[in-house]
């Protein structure tokens, strides 16, 4: 098992408060010490920073955690390997560019036979993992439909959501997926998430000692959503997704869903 | 102007030495300051750490400068704008993946009308500089020239230099593009390189007052390659290119050029 984080907000917001408290898990409070990796979307550009470490250990972690990277959308991942050896080719999230967007895309959850069930011609895995192999796959199911015509927004998520049904036969598909402008969850057993906005108020952390006052932090115009495979904070409701549910965000704004 | 820096190793090697003379030209000792980046492979896998902050005054490079990340191909960019805004869809290097590998680019100088000139189909530009648009320029012949056939690597960069002469015919096109496994410079107008093995020596660098003995830091096996648009030390013997001349690398090795 792995652990997803991901964040989808209306304004550049750093998500140092929850990233925080993921870290923790990946060795510390957690078992999940095989690498991490978190994407941070600015405009259309987007950055990864990834390790093979742990990240309760990490230089690189401790950096991202003190260093307000502002971003739209997020996606970050703690690895308990599973599928593939522990290996920066196997670290989670992985980037694909279609229609002059890069597309990240992270997992938890294993496949049962991926290798055998999953045929790529357009889109080939750099690591091992099955993970990667279903992103390509994801890849080169939207590359066959729609070739270069990219399609509105909600017709492609549907899409996509139809092809996490799929994948979610072969076992469990918990999954992000994102543009940088759309942000797409798909639940297989596992995944919650939360939208703050005005009236803002304190939130807890349930991995470290650390409480933090968005109100002091934000304005009323802020809309943050954070999806997490388990709640962050103690003092808040987080909405359980069901299996075979998806959502998508925008600006931080739930905009549909299954 | 940009400045180029790339490292191709038969070991994993940190690069921190050569990193740290090139950052100090990213707005202290020269005038690159529209950002930066760097990309590490390590096996298959790759890291990139991208700022389009200032070098000399980035967090991130900070890190990298002092974090010695252990690799055997680098590509590395420091950038002054001239053909697309600062933002981090802009920073070099540049990530694509064909046949399960991440191919890796940076580019130095600038190319005249590049967006009526350069059409492409596949590989579709994030942000707005020339340099992306020739990048998916070059992917998208060789996916037309070779589409799932992988041909061997002296054919396949002697192809990439053929490309690069088109290039270089449009204005200024230095540049280093890299699978992990071998590393291609092209020169219209600037790069040097030098290959250090034993007897290893000091070497000193122009940028910053650090000096380091190599025969510490290494064994007689060793074989590190240095590529920079101007030397980086001025106790050693560079090898300056000439124009529309191309070096392969591979392990540390020249095993290719025009």
């Amino acid at each position: 098992m792995c652990e997803l984080l991901a964040m989808s907000a209306n304004v550049p917001t750093d998500i140092c408060f929850s990233f925080s408290g993921l870290m923790q898990r990946g060795g510390n409070t957690g078992p999940h010490k095989d690498g991490w990796g978190i994407t941070f979307y600015e405009g259309k550009g987007c950055r990864s920073f990834k390790d093979p470490l742990p990240s309760a250990e990490s230089a690189i972690a401790k950096l991202v955690k003190e260093y307000p990277i502002k971003s739209e959308s997020v996606v970050c991942h703690i690895r308990q390997a599973n599928s593939g050896g522990i290996s920066l080719e196997n670290t989670h999230p992985y980037t694909r560019q279609i229609w002059g967007r890069h597309w990240t895309y992270a997992h938890n959850g294993q496949l049962k036979d991926a290798h055998q069930q999953l045929t790529v011609k357009y889109h080939i895995p750099v690591g091992e993992t099955d993970s990667e192999l279903a992103f390509c796959w994801i890849m080169d199911q939207i590359h066959l439909k729609y070739k270069g015509n990219e399609p509105d927004e909600i017709e492609l998520f549907t899409f996509i959501a139809s092809l996490c049904d799929q994948l979610h036969e072969l076992g469990v598909y918990n999954v992000i997926i994102t543009n940088g402008e759309c942000l797409f969850a798909y639940c297989s057993n596992n995944l919650h998430w939360i939208t703050r906005k005005a009236p803002f108020g304190k939130a807890r952390l349930i991995d470290e000692e650390i409480e933090v006052n968005f109100k002091q932090e934000t304005t009323d115009k802020d809309i943050v959503t954070i999806i997490a495979t388990q709640p962050l904070t103690n003092n808040e409701q987080w909405t359980k997704m069901s299996p075979k549910q998806w959502q998508l965000f925008k600006l931080g704004c739930a905009v549909a869903s299954s």
